[in-house]
């Protein structure tokens, strides 16, 4: 075979390896949206036979000097990414024992089954011996597949692929130190919830406002759908298939749509990955911190803007002409930027959810380093809360329990969390430099402009660069904290008198 | 490995190639009920991938050896069963060439786009050809796969396995003999629509109604669900996750209840199967006659019965009460009977019903079998709509081009149809002789005996026995036509003062 047909023999075993990825996805999503309550078993078994799958079509031998072969010869551009990229799941599959992989998956179902009895029973107790062996597995994967530094990074590299807990590690100091005293300085001005918004707000209503916002935002409806989960999320496969999905809550007005403007911006990214080079790595996202970049903008800096509302209060209130007839921009702004002490990650505002993120990934690192023991991390949980929240949770169903990362073996995905405030903020401003004044565009309902920004800038960049070689790319400096602390301390500091 | 190692091998084996069955279901309903229009491509792909794999693993040497070893080995009942139908699968798809297939599934989606446009534009011209090459490609697979008597039972075992034109084909020919004088009676009575049917039907209520009907009749929604589609189907991946599919028309009154009654048969066979094969050829339904016999009965002998409409109509009442109020039971059931002589197979009632498909059968032979050549199909169509029924299609679209499955390559899949309706009524007869007074039951709302007594005589035996062997144990008799044609002339001479 010439190089040519070598690349176009290795495209189709990717494009197949992708197919098995769209009917895991699609079996997936299915299982969260529409499979009746018996079907659990059933489709237990196909992901089961559909990983198993993957997995040996990935590390088949032939398969495997092909791509090693690729790898040695002179390739280029996109070439170069989608064998590249290729090669490391390749390795990372080839140097984990068969028999490590089907001692975690099997103990990451019951460490995942212990955890929900655990979390009713409110006792850690229960969990803590899971938790330990899917630790000490997970040091075993760890140390299978190989790391550079501290063995921190073999778990952060497969969410943030190349990122190094060497120099995210200070980043996230220092915003730990930055953000502190703000909190404090706002949580001593905190104010309860504006009684105008609690009623009954129609769920149809909710819904249909919803469809017509995630419209508005430029989510193309030909190439993706919204449905109810009990955990929302983004799935699909590919740009042309992309699935969002909510909840709906009676007693929340705005609960529900920012999940959906937050799942609209992970969808608008996926629809903007580049259709050209579809089943193959190049077309995946960069990773999850980029990922919740692009969901986090939206729903923050887009979503919870005074100019949002300018445009959006209006067109709401002819869902809900009653309710809402005396409600102002300004009230409207308040309320959804609300500052609370509050006990669950999930429901935090955009200032206090960073110092969640930040306790786990400290909590974290001291446990694959060995610091800390799992017997530790209730009591240590319950100090840094605190600490920087000052608060205390009355039980470790709303502490350490509250969670479900770990009970899946899921270690060094927080992060990532943060690291997408960092870098929403700082390519924000930038998207603000370039484009112009983007919240007065978004006061006429313009978010297209914004968006074209995000296609050229993100979206169809695809894999092409790592998330450091992008931020440094786009805005032409490396990742700081600036960005996000200059917004949410102009944000807040205003909205809080500071 | 000893006799049950083997065989516990061979089950891991079949039930992976389930599971990929389960996927590809899982992504083919989703394409037809869920998936945005832009996703088509990415889908086709990912099933091709699956559909390749499945291949791939059922012709795999190894496999067949196992299988071959265990064929030849003292097997009996459900080893017996999976042995010798993943046997017939295996040694079909290991005998026929890959070149074929490829040929064939790229000539069929090339025929299907061809049909599409040959329907629109009304011109069989376009579609000859296609259908033409499909015809030679379907014997080319006949030879291959060999087939035992007439050429026609090579297509026909694809859908009524062990099933032979030399003993269904008379059967038939008598049932069109005593089928047509039946037409002509009724049709010299005929009569229009009822006008207190001629108004708008709120899709949301037939939809709230239809979904209590299928509860009525057992369907259980924790194992199913219920959604939209252009063509109803009911589809799924076993007895514990089965998917009906409708479409609601607002000027109709009962012909999505009835599409939906009509699935609910299909899904209570499936759900019925037993549950402790699952993954295996014995969890699998018999035929796609028996198949039929189900939803039929359910349709026409349950649901366009007066006793059913006894117990339903003050229940649809409250559903439509200002539309339905001075309609009665009679009314009602004359309505959902009425016999016409028209066009359209799908749209057809159950006495003309037969006679479409008939039709069709008859065509099929005569070309398989070389007596009549492609072009000759408009001009005979027309001509034996012209005897059977006493009508001339206008056009071709209406005729001969009306149905999509010669344009897929379905050849010998027509018959099942009229199958499925005598077995369906001569397995009543012996339900109404086992269970009782069915109508009276129906009458109270009662389906539940007759379900349990379909349960344990049909359901739960999965594959267990043929289509043939079925009918004979449960009823005592070969497959006749007696049952249907009593069954037609004591419910229509009744109805039509015959």
């Amino acid at each position: 075979m010439n190089a040519t047909e070598t690349y176009d023999d290795f495209c189709l075993r990717v494009r197949e390896l992708s197919d098995l990825g769209h009917a895991a996805g699609m079996l997936g999503w299915d299982q969260e949206t529409q499979m009746p309550k018996r079907g659990a078993q059933g489709r237990a078994s196909a992901l089961g036979t559909l990983a198993g799958l993957h997995h040996e079509k990935l590390v088949d031998p032939q398969f495997a000097d092909l791509v090693e072969s690729l790898a040695d010869s002179p390739l280029a551009g996109d070439l170069e990414i989608n064998v590249r990229e290729t090669r490391r799941a390749q390795l990372r599959a080839m140097r984990l024992p068969k028999q490590l992989v089907v001692e975690l998956s099997r103990t990451q179902s019951l460490a995942h089954e212990a955890w929900v009895e655990a979390r009713i029973a409110d006792d850690f107790a229960q969990f803590r011996p899971w938790l330990e062996k899917l630790l000490s597995l997970q040091l075993r994967v760890a140390d299978a597949v190989g790391y550079e530094g501290s063995v921190y990074n073999a778990f952060l590299d497969e969410f943030e692929p190349y990122a190094r807990v060497e120099q995210m590690g200070p980043l996230l100091e220092q915003l730990r130190k930055r953000l502190v005293p703000l909190v404090t300085a706002i949580l001593d001005r905190q104010r309860g919830p504006d009684p105008s918004f609690q009623c009954d707000w129609d769920i149809a209503k909710q819904e249909a406002f919803g469809r017509q916002v995630i419209g508005d935002l430029g989510f193309d409806w030909d190439a993706g759908r919204l449905d109810v989960s009990v955990h929302p999320f983004c799935g699909g496969v590919g740009p042309d298939d992309v699935r969002l999905t909510t909840r709906y809550q009676a007693d929340q007005l705005t609960s529900s749509l920012f999940g959906m403007i937050h799942e609209t911006g992970h969808g608008l990214y996926e629809q903007g990955l580049p259709p050209e080079q579809a089943g193959l790595p190049v077309c995946e996202s960069i990773s999850l911190g980029i990922h919740e970049s692009q969901s986090r903008m939206l729903e923050n800096m887009v979503g919870r803007s005074r100019a949002f509302w300018q445009y959006q209060l209006p067109r709401m209130q002819e869902f809900f002409p009653d309710q809402l007839r005396n409600v102002d921009v300004e009230q409207m702004y308040r309320e959804v930027n609300r500052v609370e002490a509050s006990m669950i990650r999930v429901e935090a505002d955009e200032v206090t959810y960073n110092l969640h993120i930040l306790l786990r990934f400290e909590l974290e690192q001291a446990l694959v380093a060995g610091e800390i023991a799992v017997a530790d991390l209730p009591g240590i949980w319950n100090e840094r809360m605190e600490s920087y929240l000052g608060i205390h949770p009355a039980n470790d169903a709303e502490g350490v329990l509250q969670d479900i990362h770990w009970s899946s073996g899921l270690i060094g995905y927080f992060p990532t969390y943060t690291l997408g405030n960092l870098y929403a903020a700082q390519l924000f401003v930038q998207a603000r430099h370039d484009v112009g004044d983007l919240e007065a565009q978004f006061a006429r309902g313009e978010t297209a402009p914004l968006l074209s920004w995000l296609r050229e800038k993100v979206h169809s960049r695809g894999r092409r660069v790592t998330a450091t070689q992008l931020v440094e790319e786009v805005t032409g400096r490396p990742l700081g904290i600036d960005a996000l602390m200059n917004y949410l301390e102009g944000k807040f500091g205003e909205l809080y008198d500071l």
